[in-house]
């Protein structure tokens, strides 16, 4: 594969500094160890070497999604790869699957669901705040998902407009007042996830959920424990991300 | 929506009881607390409510794929949805994506590998093993995805056929030793994800890893807590898997 | 050293299987496999290889302190040894310390107070259920503390009738109650400590410690990872106990 | 009672800030908003609330162990109290025992071991570095315990001058090493308790207690959560600290 013009590319240096940079003539990268010539690197293969003027050696590999949705999340700090993989596997989305979400936020959440449900499926993203709207919709664009969003601006509270989707996901402030909306737009057996920080706000949604019949309601959390991996120096990271939220999922019935 | 002849239900109890049937005229089914009769529960809409002989009340509700999964999951306990799910996203597998995975074992991997990489994705799925290969056959048939895959009974130490794959997932007792072969099957940036139970597993594939090139090699852990949610009586549950597997990922650069 | 008439003795098989007798003439112990004469171990050394009639190898060491706590608390698995010993600490009990702890429960965190206020120090334990203060009596007797110990068999929400302790210890459904009490009963600058299993418990307790004035309140839980640990199948034991309890701390301010 | 001159006082401000002064005619104590006069605090009541220059309030409460034991452990991050806590249970340290310690680091936890062998126990610490010992020396005078520590300036490998110890505690680099000499200088059925960040020190010091034939060997390790408790607001603190160290213990058999 060789790097063509306009390519969107990954400048590796190590676990801890990488790059997103597009491939041109004529324009350069500042790195805080020298200078890139970007358009040097249209015609290289991917995986080529690539020097700053002061010696930085990196690797130029393709950009796929996941460095996108990387990036989005430690930008935003509101929900992490680990709690979306799992919302995802407990709303049960996969190709063609009808989705409906809020908050919008930043979008990385919608992006995931958005380009799991493709190509024929579609998510259905409620925002309140037109900024966040606004930034969300970048993102979408630079993930190559937004043409599978729906982007709403109000408050789900209002009501959900679609009927039958296969799955609902909040996370926002007050899930609890929207769970009887989302049971209208369930289909039967559909499922229902909200990621909620506080345990006062898992406790309401609980309750919500199982007064108006919701069937299987859990509660859990995932903690996320990374390695430092080295012969004779195996061990946790010494810091950690203690909490992030609780996810709560059931099912209409 | 009506239940017809030969749709599978699910018969929901509660949280803890639930099974899976198939309505069919003339078909019974027993359960601890009385007898079912499956061809009554035919025409009716699915959420009705179903009473066995002896009372015992439920819930005929649509089966997902979710339902089998949970199953396949519990009876093997060899990979449970928080390392599925994150394994998926860590992989990048998302429809269109070309996928090899060794081993197969029960098949619950694979099936949701196959399922998030359709419908015009494929899953290359390599095991020694002719019973488990048989057994993950019968549970991919059922959960629908059985096209998706492509079964191989190999060691797969013997080579991997394909190239310029998407992702590579193990879940074997000695991943380091495919490491190389991995990262000859592997796209340009392509992903590499490997779940053990052990430590010295981890340090041998990351080892690997690094001398084979590998960037952005990472080792994770992910701890899932659930919890007993009910006013005023709110807390983890006491008894928690405390430990799964490792997930080492890393990008072939 | 060497064992003599009446000593209590360890038998010890392996790290699941270990039982405390004691050492005397012309008494047996039966075990799974095989009887013990506990006469023919008097006059043997400690470390001594026991065998059973069935040929069971066992060695038969000292019996300590920690070996009698082990076992009241599995056998009750009220307070966990971890949640003991940060208690302790969080209360600042040492040597000389007098100490009010409510309730007794089965005496095993009563036990720890005891034998670290000794010689000098003193903990005054209260209880309702009479039943619960015998069986911790009978334990307080076998720890060998119970002279450091002032046992009441009454509600503490009728009062405290120390005064100027170093510190209190509540283990009860409603510690929140007690805290005004509890202040009276401290020294100025003195430790209040809570164990809860729920956070709605905490959510009162700690409302209350700062309405009342108290310092440094703070929450945290402990959870404990057991490991398997063999050259190349080191890992974190599968099941955990994923929740005890939680502790709030603070001072008398 | 009252502050009278020479006492050590806390000075409190809020769970994040407070200091240990001195209450002293004639001197003044300089915060980041305002000065205190440390004369005038004398005869004053404890609890008593004093300002400073520029109005800023904090409470003057008694200093206590538990106040130096945090100050030490926060410096030098090398052990944490919720280790200490479950360390000094494992070695059954108590009123009465004799403990050897190897190394001493910063003596926070030969303090607590020394705090609670007392009144007629003994702690005996080794180690190498000089200015190690001279910075542990200063903090166990200040703790109060100095005269129960007999602090040895000798790599450890060249032996244990004691005899028939109640426990052996290692927080050191290569416990393994010690193991032999521990054995020897432990009474029958005392107790070894080691410390360590990785998981490969834990390896061989498992390995090598088996070996020479040490009883119930465990591994364990804690993690510490932390919970910002307000109502309807409860959660988790988001930042933990996700590894300090594993823990090793077993028993001379």
């Amino acid at each position: 594969m060789t790097i063509e013009e306009g390519h969107e590319i990954l400048l590796y240096v190590n676990e801890k500094k990488s790059w997103i940079v597009t491939a041109e003539q004529g324009k350069k990268f500042h790195t805080h160890k020298g200078i890139v010539d970007l358009g040097e690197i249209v015609g290289k293969p991917y995986g080529t070497e690539v020097r700053t003027t002061l010696g930085l050696s990196m690797k130029a590999i393709p950009v796929d999604y996941l460095d996108h949705l990387e990036r989005v999340s430690r930008r935003t700090q509101i929900i992490y790869p680990k709690d979306i993989a799992i919302i995802t596997l407990l709303a049960n989305v996969r190709p063609g699957s009808r989705v409906v979400e809020c908050g919008t936020g930043s979008g990385s959440l919608t992006s995931y669901l958005a380009m799991h449900a493709q190509p024929d499926g579609i998510v259905f993203t409620y925002e309140m705040r037109e900024e966040f709207q606004r930034v969300a919709r970048r993102n979408l664009e630079k993930m190559g998902v937004i043409e599978k969003v729906v982007m709403k601006l109000r408050d789900i509270n209002e009501g959900i407009d679609e009927k039958d989707v296969d799955a609902v996901v909040l996370d926002m402030a007050t899930p609890w007042q929207v769970v009887g909306l989302a049971k209208d737009a369930l289909k039967m057996g559909g499922r229902l996830v909200s990621f909620s920080p506080t345990i006062n706000q898992v406790e309401k949604t609980v309750e919500e959920m199982r007064g108006k019949g919701f069937l299987a309601v859990k509660t859990l959390e995932l903690l996320m424990r990374t390695y430092k991996v080295k012969v004779n120096e195996t061990r946790p990271d010494m810091i950690m991300v203690g909490h992030t939220g609780y996810i709560v999922s059931g099912r209409k019935g």
